[in-house]
Order: C-alpha cells, then sequence, then structure tokens
C-alpha cells in the first residue's frame, strides 16, 4: 500500500453568499481522480447564505438562536450548550458559530451538508471532469477527551463509514472491530493542513484507497439511532 | 503551508514479548527530523507482554478480565461495557481484544502509554540519531457516531493538544475555538494507510509543523478531569 497525502488549497477568497465553492476550489487546485476533496463547513454556510445577524453583547439571542438550531439540549453549564441539531449531530452549541464570521453575523450548519457535499462534488465533476469524493468538514469536541477534532458532517463519493466485519484481521481470524469512521479520519487529516487560523478552509487527501470511493451519506451512516446509542 | 504525507511501514515482523518496537521500525524506515510515528498499541502491548490468557469460550472470564481492567463501568448493552481505564480512558471493554492476538490469549492496554510513547521515541533517537514524535495510537468508539476512529493513548515529542486560544482568527478576532487534540488527529490519519486487517501496524506522519513537536502526554493533557465532564 502507498501513502497517503494531504494537500492544503491555499488562495481562496472569503467566500460570500452565492459563491460556487467549486469553482473557487476547481480554479487552484490540479484533481486527480480519487482525490478526496474536504471543505469546511464555514465557508460552505457562507456559500449558501446560512448566516444570521448575532450581536456579541447579547447572549440571550445568542442562547435563543442556539436552541432554535436545536432538536434537543443535552447538557448546559455556563455558556455552552451540548445538544442535538436537527441532523442528529450532537455538539456544542448546536454548531452556531461566530468565528471567521463577519462581526456582528453568526454561521449556521448547512441545513443538509451531505447535499451541500453533492453539490460541490457534481460542480467539480462538471467542471474538472474528474470524479472526487467530497467531505464537509465540521470541528465538534468530544465527552471525556479534551480538544477538538474535525469530522465529517456531509460526504458524496466517499464513503462515511467502512465495515470491515468479517474481514479477516491478520491472523486470518474474523475481526471484532469492526466499522471504521472512514469520513471523520478524512476529515481529521485535513485539519492537519488547514490550522483554525490559517486561513485555509480546503484540503485535498490523496490516495485513498479504491474501495472507500462511493455513494454515501453522513446522516445515513454514522448519525446512530437514539435506539442504539448508550449516552443519548 | 506545505503538505502532510502518511507513509504505511510495512514488513514487521510479527510482535514477541520483549522485542524492540524501536529497532523494528528503525530498520525499516528511513526517519526524518520531525516525523511522527504512530504505533499501534496492539504491538506495543505484545512488546510489552501485556496479554493474558483468555479462552474464547469463556464469557465470564471475559467480563471478569474487563472489570479487573476498569475503574469504573459507565453503560452494559449485552457483551458490551463502556468503562474508564485506570488510565482515565473511556472505551469499549476496557481495551480488552482478542484480534490478532493469538487465540486463546487477549491483549490489555499498556499500563503507561505515554512512557511506552516515549520508550519508543528514545530507542528510535539512539538507534537514528533523529528526533521524531512517538503516539500510541488505538481504536475507540464515540458515542451519537457510527464507527471506529484511531485515538491517541500516549505521545512523546509530539503535542497531544495544541492550544490555538488567544490565536486571531483569519479575521483577526480571537478565536472561539481552541485547544486542537493534534494527537488524535495524527493517530486518525496513520489509521487511513494501516487499515483494520492490513497487518501494518506503524505509519509516519510527515510535514507536522514544527511547533507542535515537543514534550507532551495524553494522560496529562488529553483525559478529560472529572468535574470538568458533562458525560462521566
Amino acid at each position: 500500500m502507498t501513502g497517503i497525502e494531504i494537500l492544503p488549497v491555499t488562495g481562496l477568497p472569503e467566500v460570500q453568499p452565492g459563491d460556487m465553492i467549486a469553482d473557487l476550489i476547481a480554479e487552484r487546485v490540479s484533481l486527480r481522480r480519487g482525490d478526496v476533496v474536504v471543505v469546511t463547513q464555514k465557508i460552505v454556510s457562507k456559500a449558501e447564505g446560512r448566516l444570521v445577524p448575532l450581536s456579541p453583547d447579547d447572549p440571550a439571542a445568542r442562547l435563543e438562536l442556539i436552541e432554535a438550531e436545536s432538536r434537543r439540549v443535552l447538557r448546559r453549564r455556563g455558556d455552552l450548550v451540548i445538544s442535538e441539531t436537527p441532523h442528529g449531530f450532537v455538539c456544542a452549541n448546536a454548531g452556531v458559530d461566530v468565528s471567521n464570521v463577519e462581526p456582528g453575523w453568526a454561521a449556521l450548519l448547512p441545513v443538509d451538508p451531505d447535499r451541500s457535499a453533492r453539490r460541490i462534488r457534481d460542480g467539480l465533476q462538471a467542471r474538472t471532469g474528474t470524479t472526487v469524493g467530497v467531505i464537509v468538514s465540521d470541528t465538534f469536541g468530544r465527552p471525556w477527551r479534551i480538544g477538538l477534532t474535525d469530522v465529517a458532517v456531509g460526504c458524496a463519493g466517499v464513503a462515511a463509514v467502512v465495515d470491515l466485519r468479517g474481514t479477516p484481521d491478520a491472523a486470518g481470524r474474523p475481526l471484532e472491530v469492526t466499522e471504521v469512521a472512514v469520513a471523520d479520519a478524512l476529515a481529521g487529516a485535513a485539519d492537519l493542513v488547514m490550522g483554525k487560523a490559517a486561513g485555509v478552509p480546503v484540503a485535498v487527501v490523496r490516495g485513498v484507497p479504491e474501495a472507500w470511493l462511493r455513494e454515501s451519506s453522513v446522516r445515513d451512516e454514522v448519525v446512530r439511532p437514539h435506539a442504539e446509542d448508550l449516552f443519548r
């Protein structure tokens, strides 16, 4: 097996509502068949106009907005709300985010991040004639462990989860583990070249196994159904 | 910023108790200054002799072993136990694992995975004269999301967490987010070239930012103190 490369896509302009992200990417990077393009949620939300006015001096309005973006609140502590979004994601503040957004505004999660990923993938395909995967990523905390990691909130043309159940281990016995969260690992890997403050909202992961390149959906494959969830 | 490469280290023999992992790696890959070497917990546990007999037909013995390796059980469902290990990790079955282990045996987590990482790092440095970082990784599930990802259970010479609090965002305003779980992202990225069944237990991540290369500890920096944890 050969290696994997993670390449930052630099020089993107500040994204505005209505911008075609696929065009902005295709103008700046030469894509190859099977590349996975990871796009941070923030610029997807901006391009899709998922921005709402929010005064930095109005914590009550912020809380109201977070609750409007939540299906259910799991925990609260001080300013922090851990809630479940309409997509089924459990994250801080329902994804309402004011960093890297114009002062006085907040960015919301895309309405359907899988659809956002498909739209970018289709645009890249139309523009370049190249079949690629696309992941829309966001930065989430985790219980029990300090620190944030990037995970996939939407995907197209690349597996969200690869099921290795039944695959023999190196000694030929069936593996106990099982379903690998490939899209989340790709999103986290892409973040290694992005840097939160570096203004690099897109990266290309090159060298992904062919078998991972298929139609998929974060919502269908990653969001754990309530009945199976021990922590919801 | 340039890209990052993830390279599998192939051709490692089946690791036995007493093996020097640093030697096995140094013989097979030409390391460069600043490389981060990610080693899966399984071979570290084998080298350290963290193996115990466990009949595959004795679920009661398995449960007893899991409880002995747990500080506290958080959830149970059927065969699955989610518990907190003496290290403070919350994971399935206290890390007791029979895949990729000789039949009739189970592998336990290293007693002190940060120390395991330091030992491998020191061995690589002594053997190659090259300063590298080392991460010991394991495969954990997460609440709320289907699929497993690799995370760091120990590290040496590379930051577990990089604190971006106070760093300005691309527009010059202070970032809300904050602490990035760099070692976990590196562990997850390394898993992209390992594959659970592929028998590749080591990968090299090349091109990591210089600022991340420092002394660190997963136990000290990643394990979230109980008082700060909303889900423990």
